[in-house]
């Protein structure tokens, strides 16, 4: 894989993953939406969903990491830091991209928030947010909530068969919905440095109205955290299998 | 694939999808179906096992594409144009008679309809409708969620093993279910010309009672988009893999 | 295969479907169960896994039919019969065992039905009714759902990689969730003689409290109009491949 | 594979199956999380999830039981009893561990049960209770519910392909989510005694505010029934397959 390929490919995975991930949450929040109030088990499948798309899309090109976080876990396990910044930098560009994707796709929703009486605040479709703000224990959620994602990414890559039926990305999809629906309650499961940054960024820069504040002092959580838990993840890959 | 195949394979799968698809949407906003209100997780997957269902099936017979925004990709990407209204006829005839299919299925649901106090308009069972109306909005959504589907079918071809492992269809499945999820809000995502216009022919020529308007001022919306959509998944795809 | 083992095949495996199915119903609609009111969507998908189960544990004994409807439509498309009275000796006899079974599972719930106050009606656990009585339209409704089922079963075996994959019976398994979440509404999908007048007939005969009728007039409905689906499924599939 | 390897696979696979389960329930049940009241086909999804990413995890290191239930199971189908205290051993330890890890998850949530007028029982989160207690009715909900999920995992391996593809694991998942949306209604379907009982002990010991008894009367039944339904399940295999 080239180097334009790689960053090519986690542009446009992490773009759909995005465009995916952020519009199911303005697909169940936002008023005048058909799936308004459709519930968490939506939002978990549809982020889900929209991992298993853009990693699928981007296989070809990149691998499909769309994550820092596993980009880390990767090289810890691998030893091979030479392309990680070509990962790292296509993700946050294609995140950025990807939540520009979803305001267009709800565009007539985003502006019916200029009426005041019903608007509410709109960050919570870009970017996560604890239920109860509280920096480490939520630390510590985005931690073993990111473990639980890289670590058994690394050990499906030693499961026979799975890459032979192209099926280990669907797995990874129904993890990834397997840890919104149990490990999202506390802080919205970030999981994913560029997943939660690229779409604040994107945030405070679209001219939604009554958009609200875009919570820069919450910000490190999700990226701080996620990293922690892929350098984790590799480590204990390497020292368990 | 004969051309004989290729149309009978999209009118039987086509057939199917759109069964499946009005069906659940038949099965959520009727009254007296025992899924009523049941909600837009339901509406979401039951579209996808449409999908899934029809492309299986006429897959021996043309692949499967079910969709002209799919079919003007796949001729986009590989220059051959000479089947490609084959297709398209068989996708339109099948969208017409899956609509039918699902009149007979809910025919006593329908029948219930004539009963004007509990009377509601049908033409959402059909075809699509956006929750604001704005062509230019709509019209957006619908070509960045036709790329979304289009663009990964035309990658997931280069992954290794989903078409070995006969699993391609079921992740385009669940792609189409994600799309629902995430990205139906604002329009419905016809995604599709076929699905929409085919269906709305037959909402106006069924005897419905109480059936009310069949919208033909919106029904470019959902046809031109999904056209954009696909032609720039295909332009897409050749430029950057 | 030999007949014991077509014959054990098919009374193990439907007994599990029914198991699965008529639990998930009696999860849903009983008191003092953990999942009461737990919807629609539960009901599709525990049908949907039930046949999953089932199938998969009958493969290896009898290829999993745990259908009249589905065995009709194979020996029409083969030409070979010799086989099929097993096969649904098989089926009906497991059909009643796994709704003795359901019974045990919820034994505590069905006997707490002796409390007047809240009994209901218990027969919907064990089998069908429609939610409009009209017996054409309940018929309709059952031949084409059981044509979306058998059909595409029929066609599924042309589609390469599934065999070998070990991936058909899951797609099957969707299929059934989808039948259910789109063609449910009317008459509850049997689409399975056997199905339905297993477990009819146990509910006929277990000493329930208040468990009301067992509706024999509605009885045939779900026998024949499975049957002559899974007959038109193999017309259809022997005249379009 | 080695004894350590067994072990190890073991606590790593069983952690992460308590992780996902038991913090599905806490997502579910606990106030200040995200996914409060998102009702039963949450729990059912993850669960089966967490019984995904953890058995494909452990995998390579020990074929991932996670299960006491399933490993007597596959002994009394195989005769070979050498390896069976190292797997159900890892298992006990992983499923305290996993517990404490769900703890951790959502410390913030458990230490907001402090405030007495929101406190609710936290039992609920780490072990099961039944909806109605009768110890022998819970104890054949059990033992049935146990060999529908052990019975079919040792038919799976009969089946061609799944082995080969990759997707076994993915299958026994899905029945996972089917037990529990159809069999879980009167007991939560513990089906595994190491689930039940290392979260009990798990919530006996942690300092949790308010958090209600361990209810020992009861944690014989999850104990003793699945390992009654899996030794069934490894005698009847034995006689019919």
């Amino acid at each position: 894989m080239s180097n334009a390929d790689i960053f090519l490919g986690e542009v446009i995975g992490t773009a759909i993953l995005i465009l995916f991930g952020a519009g199911v949450v303005a697909a169940v929040v936002l008023n005048y939406s058909k799936a308004k109030d459709a519930g968490w088990v939506v939002i978990a499948f549809g982020w889900g969903f929209g991992v298993m798309t853009g990693a699928y899309t981007a296989a070809p090109l990149s691998g499909g990491h769309l994550n820092p976080a596993v980009t880390l876990g990767i090289a810890i396990d691998t030893g091979e830091w030479d392309k990680v910044h070509f990962y790292i930098a296509g993700q946050m560009v294609g995140a950025i991209l990807g939540a520009v994707l979803c305001w267009l796709v709800y565009f007539a929703q985003f502006q019916a928030n200029a009426d005041e009486e019903i608007a509410q605040p709109t960050l919570g479709i870009f970017s996560t947010a604890p239920a109860i703000r509280n920096p480490v224990a939520n630390l510590v959620t985005e931690i073993i909530a990111t473990i639980a994602l890289v670590l058994p990414i690394l050990a499906f890559g030693l499961t026979k068969g799975l890459g032979e039926s192209g099926t280990a990305i669907l797995i990874v999809s129904f993890l990834v919905v397997g840890i919104g629906l149990s490990l999202g309650g506390p802080t919205g499961y970030a999981i994913n440095p560029a997943r939660d940054l690229g779409p604040r960024i994107t945030h405070a820069l679209l001219p939604i109205p009554n958009k609200g504040t875009s919570d820069w002092g919450y910000a490190w959580v999700p990226v701080v955290g996620p990293l922690i838990g892929g350098a984790l993840s590799g480590l204990i890959f390497n020292a368990a299998f």
